[in-house]
């Protein structure tokens, strides 16, 4: 499997927004395990993404999808700019579910 | 909902046996949503677990399970170590399935 942790800075007072558009645009991806959207608890302006593919490519052709691609373009001027990023590789666990 | 990202690091060579006991530790967790045990893909010694609760008593409650409790008694000693954590509000996405 293969795994992102990743921290989104929301343009301020947006972030809401942003969540509902990545949200939205993950329906029916195909490898993709877990894909989490979350505040981050001590900034406003933060988003946590955890993501688990069954492999790195399912996640990189995902980025081809129409809807994800839809979702990229609504999403772009939301986005203030990215923190942190980790890469893992998932192992197992509870929540690992197909989709797409 | 309540969510955890943290890593913690192995004692050297000693991941595998404690992702296995992670992962066996965590089966029927009431209010668990998610978790999920990967490997850092930088660090060879290194682990990430992602976590999503219904809510934080939940997660709070979860350490004084038989089979939890047992879990860290295990674990403890394979333990090197703990890095980064953060807390977070997950508000939604793909892989929430109720747990326990």
């Amino acid at each position: 499997m293969y795994g992102l942790i990743g921290k989104m800075k929301a343009v301020s007072g947006q972030r809401d927004a942003l969540i509902t558009i990545l949200i939205e645009g993950i329906a029916d991806m195909p490898g993709c395990l877990s894909y989490i959207v979350a505040y981050d608890s001590t900034d406003a302006d933060a988003i946590w993404i955890t993501e688990v593919w069954d492999n790195k490519n399912s996640h990189h052709e995902s980025l081809s999808l129409a809807n994800v691609q839809e979702a990229i373009s609504r999403a772009k001027p939301l986005i203030a700019g990215f923190g942190e990023r980790f890469e893992t590789e998932p192992i197992g666990g509870h929540g690992l579910v197909a989709s797409g």
